[in-house]
């Protein structure tokens, strides 16, 4: 018989994420992670992302917030499973655990989804070092944060597949350069997918869109 | 003999930011907590104020970054005692702690300073936890990041003494109600003191450099 030491909380961790890899696997369902500072624009990308997404994919959402239920309200007229989960009364304010997600997940029936989004807490920082079983971490950087954020939370932008810079339609009032922010996300991860997309305006949703109908046709056919 | 027990890490953080308080009130000087999401403009706005302070007041600066220092570099012209602390290589990432800034202090002439700033790792939350031993607390909430953060982050916002709305100067590219920051900010913490600025534009910045000022001379009498 073996017997399995779970040695701290990141080991505890990454055992739950596991299993909640196998049950995506075994339903043919995708898991999205959301990760950025706060302000950076996940409720409003999953919002217009929910909106493309309707009649094609079956969708859900996971919200994580310290409190309220804010955001979950916001995408409450998109009609989707949709689980909150307050931080401010479990283990830890300042990210998800996959424990969370886990119990969360139980909620939906995943039989009838294609793909569950995960809208982790606002924080560049501790979000990064919790693995939630997704097939892909996302990192938001808005165009209002400035080009450098990749170099000084390299941890987030190494840690995810995806990269979008978000808020594109407010760069010329800011007189900002996108290159750079693109060029700073490549230099801490060379492999990340980088998007820029607005959500307000819908400039670049089509490259987010596909590659999420990709993701889960691949999931779906791997079943 | 009394014998005194630190029960955990925050009762030994409130010791040294006691430590701390002391430190300053025996040298007349201040110390303020700079508090905010990733690119909310701390460093701009620290910045415009050494600028504005310059033959005024006797400014120095404690710069907390997990790695980098790029903030430090930024402020370089301005020819201001600086010390930059790296958190990647400390007892945590995501926020500074009062033994960091007491060492930190260590290297400054406090005879000869009348104002410290402590630019914080970029986090809405996991810095509100730790008292540094500031005489003023400040949460920045940028335009960009939208008016519920105070909902959504209130121990950022109940934690500080003074709330600064920063980068008024693109609230009209995004359409933003600057009057609904407020009133969010004020329904978490109705003590706080609210300033609304661009230290781009210039735009407000005279009230804080009053605030800090008044604040300044009161510890300079009170020494």
């Amino acid at each position: 018989m073996k017997i399995q030491v779970i040695k701290n909380i990141l080991d505890a961790n990454d055992s739950i994420a596991s299993e909640i890899r196998g049950v995506f696997a075994d339903k043919g369902a995708a898991l999205i992670n959301l990760m950025s500072s706060p302000g950076a624009g996940k409720t409003e990308l999953l919002d217009a992302t929910l909106g493309a997404l309707e009649g094609k994919l079956r969708c859900a959402v996971i919200e994580g917030d310290i409190c309220t239920s804010l955001d979950a309200e916001r995408l409450a007229h998109r009609n989707v499973p949709l689980v909150q989960i307050n931080t401010e009364t479990l283990s830890s304010l300042c990210h998800l655990e996959a424990s969370m997600v886990r119990e969360a997940a139980k909620s939906f029936d995943m039989d009838n989804i294609d793909i569950v989004f995960i809208e982790n807490v606002g924080n560049l920082v501790c979000p990064a070092e919790f693995d939630l079983g997704a097939d892909i971490s996302v990192a938001l950087l808005s165009s209002p944060e400035g080009p450098d954020k990749p170099l000084k939370y390299p941890q987030m932008f190494k840690s995810c597949e995806v990269a979008i810079i978000s808020k594109i339609d407010i760069a010329a009032a800011l007189g900002a350069d996108m290159d750079l922010y693109e060029n700073n996300i490549r230099s801490v991860n060379p492999a990340a997918r980088v998007i820029r997309l607005s959500a307000r305006t819908g400039e670049g949703m089509s490259d987010w869109i596909d590659l999420l109908k990709e993701l889960s046709a691949k999931k779906t056919a791997a079943k």
